[in-house]
């Protein structure tokens, strides 16, 4: 049996979160909340699950009055021309999934994807998987952002996608408005693709709002936009994303999705479309976790690492070269698992080279008490 | 932008739902029942979709009291060693993500894989997205039994896997131990692995067990072996299904799962490990269905419809050129839905080349009010 992905081991979130559970450590590996969805979408999921009718198969492209909340939430947030329903939006299972069936469906043997590292795990090996090359473009340290020159060069006849992450997990930086132009005129003339994971976009700091691809008429025409309520509402473990993208970008997404997954979870989606008019719950989040990468950056300030600026995300990205100069971020990340007691995410994992600039990730969507237990731990321990 | 699937539209089961809905027929094109999951299961999704930290992530192969409870009823059920949960069994967005996930898993660019046809709608482009090439072998008219040699002689050294579902959607008939036999020693010197989809193993009428692939050691040790709780609990919405395979199948399968969904909904998976242990909920159904085959076959009797026999599923395959001669199937699919107001399948949707034989699916997993009506307008309308 020879192996598609010979050299892709366990995802590095859960190899760290099984370590963090054998060594009794604070999980700041994999990125998930410590609390609970409010109050209201757990009440109406209890609800939809007792309803009867609501167990069986949702269509295709997503429960239409879900799809109908997304488009005019949409709408709503973003000032722009509500995605149709019917042909521009599909629901499916995670964010994953959506990030997987667009390479599937859009991504021929040979075709090359743009990958502005570092990036999220899945990319490459997904790419991989449907024959694609991945082209690596590196975000310029030391704050990780986009070198549009470095894209341009980049750029072939080949490349069928490029794959943006704003905000960027794991290095919290945004793309701004002038990135996007910037991006626009370089793919003007060519017929490259956009694939925008726009996951945390309810998670943008300091006043700033959340500058979506679909803001930008000329990128939006040629771009895959992916959020997830597992993100926006606390609740990683419900899996449900959605892709908003032109109808023929839909409609090959939708051919691909079909034989992924099929469909997604009727009452867990009957839920979602009930608490989603309610802007409340995604318009606080930006105070939300700010309040929280404050408290964290505070708390981690005596403790010796150079923290990098978060403009979005729940992530914190830490140097710890001052802390354990001449390690490198693998054994760093094991051994304050194993010995401080904190779990966290090498940030080489996110290199498809696994690239060492010293620096770790951490994830701060957790109640205060638990930054406060990882903050003593680390004080301590190092 | 070049498709990927340039020849494949919606599927057939959205179609004729679609269409069922437009014309207020009775829906028995699209598998799923008309009746809810048993009240125990219920009850236990209410309340684990409101117990605190059951809302994130689960684990990338399945939860494992969840994985655990499989691993038992396998046993139980098959008479067979208890597949390893930490190694062997793991958890899939609904069978169709185990079947997608299986193939990307293991097929190449260039590599073969048997279909025996009539065969459900996805194994063909899902196939085809891989780079891999479908080898259809038609299932031998009128009872759509496999053809052994004709299996044999299509084997190569590029075959990489051969699909298997029994019981069979749409045809109804069950693969016997001698089936088994016999495809074991065609595979014995070649590399060729197996996937098994048993999706409706609680669906074997007249007194026989289901044979699964698992209960041939031979087989087993190459086979992909999946299985859907959204059949076995009348909850298709809820898209959950597994895979059991040795561990270096598995491994395989995990590499390209954790890429493709991540993980499944954890409230679902709870539920599920709930009542998964309660045999009663499973070991009922052979009767149940049954009785509603038996019911449903009585019903059509007057009707003109001449009925393939049934050995398992639940799906009634019936031919209608004594009703429509020279009609072919999808215009009298169409028909039956807009005029009599009773939805059914083409069995040319499950051909890859469209073959046609006078024949529809019904699906008769629908209470039995639903059936005497369908029946009524069968019997008024034709
Ligand atoms: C799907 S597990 C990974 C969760 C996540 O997004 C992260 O930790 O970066
Ligand atoms: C995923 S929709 C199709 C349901 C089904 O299994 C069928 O109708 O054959």
């Amino acid at each position: 049996l020879r192996s598609k992905l010979p050299d892709v081991g366990t995802s590095i979130f859960s190899v760290m979160t099984q370590l963090a559970q054998e060594h009794g450590a604070i999980n700041l590996a994999q990125g998930f909340p410590d609390y609970d969805p409010p109050q209201a979408l757990l009440a109406a999921l209890a609800q939809h699950v007792t309803t009867p009718g609501h167990q069986q198969y949702a269509p295709m492209p997503g429960l239409p009055r879900l799809r109908e909340a997304i488009s005019q939430k949409t709408a709503h947030v973003y000032g722009v021309a509500a995605p149709d329903p019917a042909t521009e939006i599909t629901v499916t299972s995670g964010a994953t999934e959506a990030l997987y069936a667009v390479l599937a469906a859009v991504v021929h043997p040979g075709d090359e994807v743009l990958v502005l590292e570092p990036a999220y795990d899945l990319y490459g090996p997904a790419i991989r998987l449907q024959g694609g090359v991945p082209v690596y473009v590196p975000l310029t340290l030391p704050e990780f952002r986009p070198d549009w020159d470095r894209v341009k060069a980049a750029l072939t006849p080949r490349t069928r996608l490029i794959m943006l992450n704003t905000p960027n997990n794991p290095t919290g930086a945004v793309l701004t408005p002038q990135d996007l132009t910037t991006l626009a005129e370089l793919l003007r003339d060519t017929t490259t693709l956009v694939l925008s994971d726009e996951v945390y976009e309810h998670m943008v700091f300091d006043g700033q709002p959340h500058h979506s691809v679909l803001q930008n008429p000329e990128l939006r025409e040629r771009a895959f936009v992916l959020s997830s309520f597992g993100k926006t509402y606390h609740a990683t473990g419900w899996k449900v994303g959605y892709c908003v993208a032109p109808p023929a970008l839909t409609t090959e997404l939708r051919r691909v999705h079909q034989f992924v997954t099929f469909s997604v979870s009727t009452p867990t989606q009957h839920a979602l479309a009930d608490v989603l008019p309610d802007a409340t719950l995604f318009e606080t989040l930006p105070a939300f976790y700010q309040q929280k990468r404050d408290l964290f950056r505070e708390l981690l300030a005596p403790t010796g690492f150079r923290l990098l600026p978060v403009e979005g995300a729940y992530f914190q990205v830490a140097n710890f070269s001052a802390l354990s100069p001449g390690t490198d971020d693998v054994t760093f990340a094991r051994r304050l698992t194993q010995e401080t007691g904190v779990a966290v995410v090498p940030i080489s994992a996110f290199y498809h080279d696994g690239q060492d600039h010293s620096l770790v990730r951490f994830c701060f969507a957790k109640q205060e008490s638990t930054l406060r237990a990882a903050a003593q731990r680390l004080q301590q321990g190092l």
